[in-house]
């Protein structure tokens, strides 16, 4: 397999000219984020993801991951020193609270660190990822004294950190959940109960995992409100800081799964042998809202597992594509000229590479969004941003995830028979990806996040003003000759979600059945129209840059080329999709589960 | 994972109402496909698929194959006992010639026979399948006395078949062949080259493999025209028709794939001791035209693995569907029901059932017109129909093979986490079902054959007659006031297609490579305006019996309904293509490959 080439141009033309880098900068709480220091963070992002991530990724698939007969999770090799560098370079902290030890840097700039540890190595990197999502729930929710026990280390990636939810009977549905917290006398908890599909839930990498486990007071209300959120370490911690006996928690089984052979799964059981020790976590019941911030964070990231995945996965496609000499060119004749010539090939990789792109700008727009949400000092630009970032998450996590998955697919399509044979290496990216659109909520999850909560529960108030600033951008585009088709395309887009939007609205109140069934596909054509817009803003700004005379014109040119393919062949999916919105429902009504 | 359930219903429903099975029965030959011996052929299909092969498919996946010190090729336990019944069943000769010891049954009902196979085994009915191919090519260019040496047992089973093209410089482009053919005094041919990805090229199953090979004489011209095939066995047969020596043909490797484990996929050497003793088949250099009569064969079959995979799929997401409780109803906030209420999960099996029977019914249409083009006493008749064949035969392969991976696709989704976990079962049919679209042409290979070959040579003739019987096919849907949702849907497909041929017809000389850019977004419209077709008339035959107060009415009323819902959402998709016919062409001239 080729090494990964870290995507620094692409990377920077979004984060300059899309996602407003210099002006996330001048945020109260963001100045160290200087283009200077983001140039040199990239950088060396790019050099530790080729040079560290990728070398073990496919050992890590191939090696998989093994419950011993002593309880201990064997990973892969390899594994132990990536994650010694990787926590001693303070990766992990990078956009984490600089009281508890991180930078402090924007989300901005994590989101293409982050993507490039995705692209060379998704297995290991859902190890960190957790500690992020982690720190985020406990900077959040815990006391300060048990900050003072847990961040610190969480952040530094001393000890490492899992999440546990899911319940063989309580897997989207968290009401379901029956693991139990019992109150002890020196007011910590005794838990009990078995929690499936828990990454990283046991190994030897850290000397301690703290894990986060969502349980159930006695006396709890049912449902959702009666879920309270606990952590229970591996090793309990002595009061001067040194790790005491081992807690009543261990990994009962591992998963042999698809994919991500790297990254253990595991069944956890809590409580055997009399109960494990935990410590609550915020208010008691009020559990759920803390996990969804951390939730809400690794929705996000898993979003950006699509797009680094993909962007891969089309290097892998184009680099095998620029190499292998097959078949005769059909106009001319001429032999011995690679595959990439051949017109198929070329529309599957300009394919493939549009989306890259719009999947990156979609989701960099979007961490920028979230860095003014949080910093910017005037309070109504703020709170539109953050309103923009809860409508667009269920989009970044689903349309992200599901479009890295197509990316994939196409890119063994390149290989041909070469890409069904694992030794080429491309397979294993189709088989991880196919847990992203499953896991931190799947689409149909997503779909009805977006469509439920975020739109519908406001009379769609958000989306109506995220339309508008969608028209604006149509006119800005005709303002250019050039962008004249580009303009065209992206507001055929915009009227198909615009009418899509009215009609689900209309029906939300009397029809919801019929409005959820459409969910997905709303989902689908909202990520499609945004990343347009993405990809027509970007045409924008090279056209801008080219009439000015800066920068490479031929790549300028081809970022005006890659929204017009975009716009002119993925485009037409928005209406596609705004007719299964209208349309899913009254047949879904129609036709009787007996006839299945 | 639960029992396979033949689904006769929809198979008979096709048979009789779309295919025109009583029709193809009063063919010449044909006489003794009455609907009696099919529906009990149909019937023992069924329980020999849910009772000898599916039982033996998972354990195929995780044991797969070995290739021993001793070059012996060790396949999955229960592979032998299997194929023992099989051949023993007289399955494989059901449509092959009766003087060679088959059925000589219509292709209309081996069809749904192997849609069994594939949907229970997939792995493990790739043999079989190519005997049939191979048996196929072998009557139609061997000589009487090589019929007699190879054809029988062939038919019969007793050997084993394969059908090398592949070399490693050579895959879809065979006029870079280099296996050579050397001639010897008694008149064979001693064979030397390698030949990669031959599909059960080494096994102990049978006690002799014959090999059909592509290969050049000396001063053969060069490329495809230059090729000719040889007969080379694994064993030589005396001339008393006991097995001789052990030819000098090895296999070398075998691959380790992401799917199909239980197919051998061999790396063939041969003439490492001085030459494999070959048989040369019909004329020398004409080998490419024999190998295609194998190949279009084995095409359609590919086809057919799309339907039958994503049936099985299907019904194994259904089964999960129905048992699994997850969630409440979104309207009315009640628990405890299985997922399949959730309007989403109820999206995705609905589209799958639909596209299910949307692939069936345009396979078993096509077998149709196969058997009409081979049997049907009127020359005209059978002409128009051998030209549909041609037409549509690059749309069974490479639309039913995409649209068979989504459906596999699809059916993970629906398992949720547990479809990521390889004991569930699905994982399997998802990585089986990802060789389809690759071999025996990839689907731009398909997309090509379908807008050069079948489309442009004859200035799309047979397209044009194609769009005339979609045309009176919407008017005959008007003529049904309950199908009118259905035929307005159905004209807007047909209106794009015809649209999308008019550009494709106005630009094949000039713009050729921006056509072929277009070819297999071309193919994808074709097949969901011809898919759609089927269930619009499968709605109207429905409509018919409901009329007439025969049948069972609610199953009647759900394929109305089925046709509904494929048009409604899956139909928009012909128009999202059409753009891409038009567009991509333009936009990837415009891209310079640098700029990738």
């Amino acid at each position: 397999m080729p090494d990964y080439r870290a995507p620094l141009r692409d990377m920077q033309f979004i984060l300059t000219e899309l996602a407003g880098l210099e002006a996330v900068s001048r945020l109260p709480g963001c100045e160290e984020a200087t283009p200077d220091l983001v140039g040199a963070i990239l950088e060396e992002a790019g050099k530790f993801a080729a040079g560290v991530l990728g070398p073990i990724n496919r050992q890590g698939d191939e090696q998989g991951c093994r419950l011993e007969a002593d309880g201990r999770v064997r990973t892969p090799e390899g594994w132990q020193a990536a994650y010694n560098q990787f926590r001693d370079a303070g990766w992990i902290g990078l956009s984490l609270p600089q009281e508890y030890g991180g930078q402090g840097l924007p989300k901005l700039v994590s989101t293409p660190v982050w993507e490039m540890w995705f692209s060379t190595n998704m297995a290991f990197t859902m190890l960190p990822q957790l500690n992020v999502s982690q720190a985020e729930a406990l900077h959040i929710a815990a006391s300060d004294e048990q900050k003072e026990t847990w961040l610190h280390k969480v952040v530094s990636g001393e000890w490492a950190s899992t999440m546990n939810l899911t319940e063989p009977q309580a897997g989207s549905d968290l009401a379901a959940t029956r693991a139990r917290a019992e109150p002890a006398a020196d007011g910590s908890y005794r838990l009990f109960g078995q929690k499936i599909f828990i990454s990283y839930g046991e190994h030897e990498l850290t000397p301690n995992i703290v894990h986060l486990v969502l349980a159930r007071l006695p006396d709890a209300p049912a449902g959702v409100k009666g879920l309270s959120l606990f952590i229970v370490p591996k090793y309990l911690v002595n009061a001067d800081g040194s790790l005491g006996e081992h807690n009543d928690v261990r990994c009962i089984s591992i998963e042999h799964k698809m994919g991500i052979h790297g990254s253990p799964t595991c069944t956890m059981s809590y409580g055997d042998k009399g109960g494990a020790v935990g410590y609550l976590i915020g208010q008691p019941n009020r559990g759920l809202e803390t996990m969804f911030i951390m939730m809400n964070e690794a929705r996000f990231g898993v979003g950006v597992q699509g797009a680094g995945l993909a962007e891969r996965a089309y290097q892998f496609a184009l680099d095998y594509a620029r190499e292998r000499v097959q078949g005769r060119d059909a106009v001319s004749g001429e032999a011995g000229k690679p595959i990439l010539h051949h017109p198929d090939v070329k529309r599957m990789l300009l394919s493939m590479r549009a989306r890259v792109m719009a999947m990156r700008a979609l989701l960099y727009t979007a961490a920028s969004w979230f860095d003014i949400a949080h910093h910017h000092p005037d309070a109504e630009v703020a709170a539109k941003h953050r309103r923009y970032v809860d409508l667009l998450m269920p989009v970044a996590k689903g349309w992200c995830t599901e479009v890295g998955n197509e990316v994939c697919d196409d890119a063994i399509q390149v290989f041909g028979g070469m890409g069904f044979v694992e030794e080429t290496g491309i397979a294993q990216f189709f088989r991880d990806a196919r847990i992203i659109t499953i896991y931190e909520g799947t689409t149909g999850i997503q779909g009805n996040d977006l469509v439920g909560r975020k739109i519908l529960r406001e009379g769609g108030a958000t989306l109506r003003e995220l339309i508008a600033d969608l028209g604006a951008s149509v006119l800005q585009l005709k303002e250019d000759e050039q962008l004249g088709e580009i303009a065209d395309g992206f507001a055929e887009g915009v009227d198909a979600l615009e009418e899509a939007t009215d009609w689900m609205l209309a029906n939300g109140k009397d029809q919801l059945a019929d409005v959820l069934a459409g969910a997905v596909p709303f989902l689908h054509l909202l990520g499609t129209v945004c990343g347009g817009w993405q990809l027509a803003r970007a045409a924008q700004a090279a056209r801008r840059r080219l009439v000015a005379g800066e920068g490479d014109a031929e790549y300028l040119a081809s970022l005006v080329e890659l929204a017009r393919f975009y716009i002119a062949t993925i485009g037409p999916q928005a209406a596609a999709n705004a007719a299964v919105v209208r349309e899913a429902g009254g047949a879904l009504t129609r036709f009787a589960e007996s006839a299945f």
